[in-house]
């Protein structure tokens, strides 16, 4: 019986499970015995691996696993560096798949894990091992290249959409007697695909947002104290969706402007945290108006409650396309979508060969679909991300609460 | 006919329409014109009144009404005060009751809108007007005395289990890797029955919240920081959910120790803002460990997506029973619930009639349903929120987005 294994790697998103489950059910499928990594590469450099059957025989239990958001298997920030200078842990990463008689290796993750996907591949290729690696795409940043927009994206844009309704709804309380202001900072470190699903929580029933603020864009603090001020002439209950990523002409982060706990995480990113603060204090300060700022934080990259449906299913389909892929003895290779059209919606699971090359790059979002002189989207933007946020997950409550799967302690 | 107006009072709810929705239904059945008033009593005083037949003589937009959080017809903080000292406004308040020909006057809020419908009560008894006053309660804290608990206190209960356990699913993905702790500040300035349902996470489907600290026991930051400490040695996830009005032994609230932003807002309440971060910070210094502060913010009070059924099922029967006394001319009078049995669960809808006993009251956790020694809850204290959140609402989805109903513009 040929042998699976499958990890997760990088941040969570509220679908990356539905995907394993995908990977699983397909891989079983397909006749492998599967195996899962915990805490990604890291855990398998330890031989932390689990016998998938304990938990996923159990058909309710893989339904579970759709619906239960962050990384079932954990995850790693763990990178593995260059062939050449890190030969070793190569080394040590196949005797381990060798000592287990692994034959395919799927992983779920984001640009860092794709690349992590293909220097595997190469390694096999180049010592001849049997091995097969194969990647499966998420990302709640959609800022992965290729692939049309990445699965955890969709459930993300639900989420902020959402959320930012009802946020709207408590700002304007107070209808005209007192101006209010309520900042909500988004996840997105350089591109502002999340941000721009604050634009899904317009229609006929609600206002939406009043504007919306891109990393892609410079800010300017002057300039947004002006164009909240002309805001606040229209209308006293004022929303304004920002990313966490803004920054300034010279590309200085908003959220660096103060002696704030500047930290570096294990990749070198710098974590930001804090600009609907310190805006919403400027605001106040030079407003004079009741302001609030509120950061939606992990929420929404967890939030399995509120999963798209359309994401989830694709979710779980890039997950089966994995093993397909792994049972053609494809490597090297990473799943992507391709849209084919807008309205119907529809997708195509594609296969793309050549990952180191989207490794390291971020998409952001095309300047033509900002609306820069509104702070707003554009109409093509919007037409983008809405087929992405259909469909809701029945989930499974007990005792009025969503249900979720978790490794045996 | 007769003719009822009906207002919103304090901070929103994700059901506080639904009481205004059985307001509305129970007063057409009993043969009222109904009324609203924009801004509570702010907005009476200037006449702004609508007829909400225009709304719901559709009975959809009823359905919509249920589940729009917030208040749908605006809100205010206005304090009457005392009939000797504000004579006038309570002359004026009268004058508009009589002009519109107004039978009977309903007011959903909390203690301080209860106290507006007895001053006003008082006033049409002592100035032989004809008008009849009743309070509908209202308010996420649960901090009203007389009444087992609140509506709008369930859905946000429900919001916060459902949160933090998907906010304990994403802070778990690093497994034994990487020690993480994630603080999460729940509202509650003075009681703490909103962060004691961090609680409810906890099942054999997740572990739940490491530790809940409430206002009611003093906090102490160097036994916080060696209690978290203690617990990093059993697991490396540590989620922690605490008050925004947690504070010392002397009474400081952990929020103002730093030279935070304190405002005080028209009552008088100080704003708390800031002791997750605070906290957060000091972990992170003193224990070198990676840490995340979450606040849940406004989306607790306005997550109408989660709300319960339960919750909401109970704010539109108060609702009615508001209206149902209206009609039989009672005054001064709010409508309250009083629990029968816990297992099934049943409630009564009762009347209070000596609402200025309550008004300044604020209801705060027993002392022996805490368990100080774990810094956690006790059972009896789980009994009795569990029965609030069961069920959920079935939600009206346009676009992959709840819709609601708005005032027109």
């Amino acid at each position: 019986m040929k042998k699976l294994i499958v990890g997760q790697s990088g941040g969570p998103t509220s679908v990356i499970n539905a995907s394993l489950a995908g990977v699983y059910y397909e891989a079983k499928k397909k006749g492998f015995k599967v195996y899962g990594m915990l805490n990604g590469i890291e855990g398998l450099l330890q031989e932390q691996i689990i016998d998938l059957d304990e938990y996923f025989e159990d058909k309710n239990n893989l339904e579970l696993l759709k619906r239960t958001p962050s990384s079932f298997l954990g995850t790693c920030r763990f990178k593995l560096g260059s062939i050449k200078e890190h030969e070793e842990t190569y080394e040590k990463v196949f005797d381990i798949l060798d000592k287990h008689a692994i034959d395919s290796f799927i992983y779920i993750g984001g640009n860092d894990s794709m690349d992590t996907v293909e220097s595997l591949s190469d390694y096999a290729k180049d010592n001849k091992k049997k091995q097969n690696f194969i990647g499966v795409p998420k990302t709640i940043d959609n800022d992965l290249p290729i692939t049309d927009h990445c699965p955890g994206f969709g459930s993300a844009c639900k989420y902020i959409a959402t959320t930012l309704r009802e946020i709207i709804q408590d700002n304007n309380c107070y209808g005209n007697t007192k101006p209010t202001i309520a900042i909500v900072e988004i996840m997105g470190r350089h591109a502002g695909w999340l941000t721009s699903a604050a634009s899904l929580a317009k229609d006929e029933s609600s206002m939406g947002v009043d504007a919306i603020y891109l990393p892609e864009i410079p800010f300017n603090i002057d300039t947004f104290v002006e164009e909240t001020k002309e805001l606040l002439k229209k209308k006293s209950s004022i929303v304004i969706a920002l990313s966490e990523g803004i920054k300034t002409e010279d590309d200085q982060f908003i959220c660096e402007l103060t002696d704030s706990n500047l930290l570096v995480d294990s990749f070198g990113h710098k974590e930001l945290a804090g600009c609907a603060d310190i805006l919403s204090k400027i605001l106040k300060e030079k407003l004079n108006v009741k302001t609030r700022a509120i950061t939606l934080s992990t929420l929404q990259r967890a939030a399995a409650h509120l999963a798209s449906k359309t994401d989830l299913d694709e979710a779980y389909h890039c997950g089966m396309k994995g093993a397909d892929l792994a049972a053609k003895n494809e490597s090297g290779k990473m799943v992507y979508m391709k849209r084919i059209s807008n309205n119907p919606y529809k997708i195509k699971y594609e296969v793309f060969d050549d990952i180191h090359k989207i490794a390291n790059i971020e998409k952001k979002i095309p300047l033509e679909w900002i609306d820069v002189d509104n702070n707003y989207v554009k109409e093509e933007l919007v037409d983008y991300l809405k087929p992405l946020i259909q469909g809701e997950v029945k989930q499974i409550y007990k005792d009025g609460i969503p249900q979720h799967i978790n490794l045996k302690k």
